[in-house]
């Protein structure tokens, strides 16, 4: 079944007309404290189909995506009575659209669900590529499934109530999409200030857009992540390292966004040396990223733990061989490149000299 | 992925080709008790695969078919490091296929598994169709998914460690897609003897092989259940009810077999009433029944009992339509047929008569 991704702020409208075309006879809604509080009123006073939903409420946080949440949504959704004809609305950031896809995906073999991302990472990124799942024995997402909702709505009206770290996180993967689509898209993204935006809420709503539909076209190539969606990781190998970095050895954990903002700075350096990526672009990525994300701190003495966390990714089979994606311009990526620790430790001290 | 199925009796080969044939770099073997006390030990010291395999073991039976096992499954995959290029071996009855299936198809968005079931049931029924999941709250099936093995290898190799009752529990299910099939088919059934075979156990792997077949044929045309796979629900809405009447009502479980061998001689009444299936072919059916399944004692005062049951399973949306696929003859089923309280009290006081 196809996915359906709609972009409009006329939220409401889109979910009564959703749910009456799938001619269902009950819903569910899934949201987390956060949504519960900030965005369920305005859907249960507005729309019929919520109005009239059962609600399944559970913890928020990425650390709460586990199999106690699902376990309490699959009760719930079995105690009041969801059948196979049921549909289910995740109402969230990406923890409750993996969370809540994958209880509909697994309850009664699958019911159908609708995703109404409420963050801008959420709908940029986790709510297309149908992968849904649980972080399980301590692995992100070591257990899940691919699970295509029948329609996504992305809309802009929530972001109002997100802190601006939090937008920022998800601009990042925007950027990703524009360095791995071409050289006008990145710019457009470049001259958007997030941070600062203009009074034309559309213009975010079209910049995201055309972000995931970058990403759909990369994901409809690919369904199951064997090429060209590894494209989709650039930034990834290193922004995991920090990310970990950050969380398990500093105890002070970075947003994702940020990671792979940062990540994506030393991995175009690494492009730079292995595949002539043109040295303008960086420069002026570099910026843009220093600019708006800061720099993450590092040392030498910590590369050796950087490389180990690198060769501990998950999309890294052995040790020897830590795979990149990186790109020879704008728009041009190579999957699978490896590099040396030599490499990676110079690209390092180059993104310590350059956004520093 | 095309699920494939090998009928042999050769089982060591087959292992060994397939996982070569795989190319994966691990595999783990998951067995209940029973399986790994009667049948594991054979394939460890024959099968290089098995030889070299992590082994998960889980406690027997369908009560265990839920979520701590799947939980248990999930961490030792977890701990013992498998990956998405690992293959995972289901040793055992239906109960294993779906909780091993359903706890492969979910590990990390799924990894391939191969089947090898060592019951009839398990080899009629359970090992096709995609099928797999756990029971959760207290019902059957609650939660899984659709997801066929990468293979299924069928052997009558394992089944000289199971009681008789369980063999004619599976050949139940044969002579129902006998029923679905042709006369000359249901003939065939009905001539082998299952309790006392004869001398060539590959006559039995060839009625296997055709009884799967059929199923397989009808699975292929409605992979989601809409449509003609109904029409194997065949003897299971009186099954079903039989099933949970022995055991939340008298406490006295009953085989699944045997509640479908009885509850297709109920709903062959039903189809010679409504549809006209020939008199003497249910006849013939009835009296092999009683012959090597005996009788399910019931009284008139335990109808409304029954058809309470018959109305709260799954297939039924609402208790005023029992759904029963029937047929009109042998080879001839027709699906979403109602019946009226009246008209199957009528059905079940035949019945007594009948193979009372």
């Amino acid at each position: 079944m196809a996915q359906e991704i709609i972009y409009t702020n006329l939220v409401i409208e889109a979910i009564d007309d959703l749910v009456a075309s799938l001619g269902t006879p009950s819903v569910y809604v899934i949201v987390d404290v956060n949504t519960a509080k900030f965005v369920l009123p305005i859907l249960q006073s507005q729309s019929e189909a919520v109005k009239n939903a059962e609600i399944i409420t559970v913890l928020a946080g990425d650390v709460n995506k586990g199999p106690d949440a699902l376990q309490k949504v699959w009760k719930e959704l079995s105690d009041k009575g969801a059948t196979r004809k049921s549909v289910v609305i995740n109402v969230g950031g990406g923890m409750i659209t993996d969370l809540g896809g994958f209880a509909a995906a697994t309850f009664k073999r699958g019911v159908r669900f609708i995703n109404l991302p409420t963050t801008l990472l959420g709908a940029v990124d986790a709510a297309v590529g149908g992968k849904t799942g649980i972080n399980f024995n301590g692995l992100k997402n070591e257990i899940g499934a691919f699970q295509d909702a029948v329609a996504v709505i992305i809309s802009t009206l929530f972001f109002n109530t997100l802190p601006m770290q939090q937008m920022l996180s998800g601009y990042a993967e925007m950027l990703k999409h524009g360095l791995l689509d071409d050289k006008a898209t990145l710019a457009e993204l470049m001259r958007y200030n997030i941070e600062n935006p203009p009074a034309t809420p559309d213009l975010l709503l079209h910049l995201i857009e055309k972000s995931v539909g970058i990403k759909q076209a990369v994901v409809a190539s690919d369904p199951h992540e064997n090429g060209a969606r590894k494209t989709l990781n650039l930034g990834h190998t290193v922004g995991h390292a920090f990310e970990s970095f950050a969380m398990d050895v500093e105890h002070s954990p970075i947003p994702h966004g940020y990671a792979v903002a940062w990540g994506m700075v030393v991995e175009l350096i690494l492009s730079h040396m292995k595949l002539g990526f043109p040295s303008d672009t960086l420069h002026q990525f570099a910026q843009y990223i220093k600019e708006h994300y800061g720099y993450f701190q590092i040392t030498c003495e910590q590369y050796p733990q950087l490389l180990q966390l690198m060769a501990h990714d998950k999309k890294n089979d052995t040790p020897e061989h830590i795979v990149f994606t990186l790109l020879k311009d704008v728009g041009q990526p190579v999957i699978d490149q490896t590099a040396t620790a030599d490499e990676i430790k110079s690209a390092l001290d180059i993104y310590r000299d350059l956004i520093q």
